[in-house]
């Protein structure tokens, strides 16, 4: 058993609404503190609130940016006056031609490629470097599947930061190379995500001023990705979908899409109308899809094999919550083939002209299998996010399109190859 | 010489406040139509308005992509209800960092990189595409540096029409890979972009209803351009910068953000302040800063030969007009070598945490040698146009940075190698 540290009240930090640390497995509350662990029972702390009144207009009027959430979010008030990369407000398109693909009545998908680094990662890194400067930290670091080494990267020097970013050397070449041109430090570790997320947790403890993001900041860290949820539902004019599909790698996403919108209805923000939410999981790394489809609630590690590197934790820290979440909204977890994640993407690009990486190929496939299979509801209004950028995981598809012909300067060339 | 066909006044066509098209150099005017170059004098047409009362609150209430400006661009007024890729409200960052580097009071990156394919380019072709539909036209295509390639491929399947995208066959694989994954024709010719730029020619001339976008269509494609000097405008508090630097190729965008600038002063948008427009090329294609440096007004054409491969055209079309506006304005024109091309890249990274392409770092190496000559004032607001993304252009940085090591799974091997 490791130690974890008592926390001293005496120190308070502004982070906005949060009021205090609460832990996930018994409750206990403790005050907000540079803490992850409960230190009663060693469960993963949450970030609690006393939100006070939230008005739409507030919201409205606020930054172009996920800062329009600050009264959402555990970070200071004066959060968007320090430099940052202005994350969020991507779009959210109508999306009737996949709709059509897939036999779905309407489809809306969340087009977070246009994030600063390119996935939503640099949502969940925006909230933790607030509050990571609040509470004291001086560095910047994560283990990464790709996409956070990206946003931590990034952020971490806009802010004048440093980072330390530690990845698997298997990964995309794209990837290390957009984290290694923000010339933080950049090490590759000979292990899959599971074995670079130990050597973390070893440094974290270590390391008293380096703010692991997604381990010991994880609390704060993790409500990022509720803007993906307060968003949509602004973007749909202030109402929740009926169905989401969210891919899952370490689960957490997925659970704070649900709390955004159970926070929105509570703070009657939007009518609290019932919504599913769905998993989306690669066949090659689907602990969290296995858990769902045998009934059980303890997750059992796997090692992954799967394109869908991204997504590829084997042992998922959030896994059960995103369990509890799915179960609660009547939701499932679907899980499917790398192939079909390719034809994921190929189906994403050629009906909406958005090209994702091997991620979004996982939710929009597993869309497709959810309608085939009777679990979505091909009435219900589906929303599906796509988190990440297909330029950053070329590999997937460079086997599978290119060019039509390479022809000569002339027309009569090209006449010719268009007709072939 | 080719034959100019004599446009019909008959038909009128829904393009919002434009009133004609008028010829850049004999100022005749003729009747909106799908139409590219003077009946009299064979010059290159422009789109002219009736503007009307144009107002900031009717803007700032329109949608959350350059379609808020479409009561000052050539398409229908409903142009937001067709499925498009809602291009622009791109993020305009104070970069105080990378100010304290170049030596600049106050400057602002303009980060197109966020846009949906990524290039400033899903602009100009969302006009493109709302006037070809309008003008009766069936088939989306073009002539492409790449960026164009995949803002046309995109944009045309998102709205179910064909395409058909030549480039030249050196293009960079995520280039060529990001317009065939949305599975229009796309097809590779061996040659450069001015050679790929005449079979377009001759393809416009023969085929009546395809849309190419930059030739045939490019009266109202190049408006597209004006919205990053709107937006700029808008998010500066509508006001306009003293300093632009802008990124030339065939020198549109130029002309279109300093139009955009005097658009808004006459119709009192903004206060009609002074600023200089700058322009930015590499050396190993600088057409239109050899002709400023010479004073010449005509544009001697060079074979290219730059990694910034978005710039590479040695036959500028709007190279005469881009000299004007710079001339006019006060800017002035540099151009910069391949090798600080890569270091205005690194540098925008690692000041800033964004991640351009090979034509942003031409724009920030540019506004290097800018400040270090003495041609920008340093003591004046600056904005630097970053108009497309790192991701499609790795090969210019990846023989550059890299990860700082690579350890066994253990942290006391990453202490040691952050050490080292
Ligand atoms: C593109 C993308 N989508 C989704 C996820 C899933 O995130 P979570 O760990 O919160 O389940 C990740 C995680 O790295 C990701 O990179
Ligand atoms: C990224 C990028 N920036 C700037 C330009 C310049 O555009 P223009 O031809 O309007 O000068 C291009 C043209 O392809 C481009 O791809
Ligand atoms: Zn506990
Ligand atoms: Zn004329």
């Amino acid at each position: 058993m490791t130690a974890v540290s008592v926390p001293s009240a005496t120190t308070s930090f502004d982070l906005g609404p949060a009021r205090a640390l609460s832990c996930r497995e018994c409750g206990n509350e403790t005050p907000l503190a540079p803490e992850y662990a409960c230190y009663e029972c060693f469960g993963p702390l949450e970030v609690a609130y006393d939100f006070g009144r939230v008005r739409r207009e507030d919201i409205e009027s606020g930054p172009q940016s996920i800062w329009r959430y600050r009264s959402l979010l555990p970070v200071p008030t004066n959060v968007a006056s320090h430099p940052n990369l202005e994350p969020g407000n991507t779009r959210l398109i109508e999306a009737d031609r996949l709709a059509k693909a897939l036999g779905l009545r309407k489809v809306w998908v969340k087009d977070d490629t246009g994030n600063p680094t390119h996935s939503f990662k640099d949502r969940v890194v925006g909230v933790a470097l607030a509050a990571a400067r609040e509470l004291g930290f001086k560095v910047l670091a994560c283990p990464s599947t790709g996409n956070l080494a990206n946003a931590v990267a990034a952020a971490a020097t806009r802010a004048g930061w440093q980072s330390v970013v530690l990845v698997p050397s298997s990964l995309e070449q794209a990837k290390i190379l957009m984290t290694a041109v923000y010339d933080g430090a950049l090490i590759t570790i000979d292990g899959n995500y599971d074995d670079v997320n130990r050597v973390a947790q070893e440094l974290a403890a270590e390391n008293e001023d380096w703010a692991f993001v997604n381990v010991n900041v994880r609390p704060y860290y993790a409500e990022g990705s509720k803007t993906l949820g307060f968003e949509v539902a602004e973007q749909l004019g202030w109402r929740l979908p009926e169905q989401i599909v969210v891919p899952i790698a370490s689960g957490s996403q997925l659970t704070k899409v649900d709390k955004a919108f159970r926070e929105l209805g509570s703070l009657d923000l939007v009518e609290a109308t019932p919504y599913k939410v769905f998993g989306a999981q690669a066949t090659g790394c689907a602990p969290v899809a296995t858990a769902f489809k045998a009934g059980h609630d303890v997750i059992t590690p796997v090692r992954p094999d799967t394109i869908a590197r991204s997504l590829a934790i084997g042992v998922p820290a959030d896994g059960p919550y995103a369990l509890d979440s799915v179960r609660r909204t009547g939701g499932t977890i679907e899980d499917v083939s790398d192939e079909e994640v390719v034809e994921g993407i190929r189906l994403l690009a050629r009906t909406e002209g958005i090209f994702a990486e091997t991620a979004g190929g996982v939710t929009v496939a597993t869309a497709k299998k959810l309608v085939e299979t009777g679990q979505l509801d091909p009435d219900a209004e589906t929303v599906l996010l796509i988190t990440g950028d297909g330029l950053k995981t070329l590999d997937a598809v460079s086997h599978k399109v290119g060019p039509k012909a390479n022809v000569p300067p002339s027309a009569e060339a090209v006449i010719n190859a268009l007709k072939g």
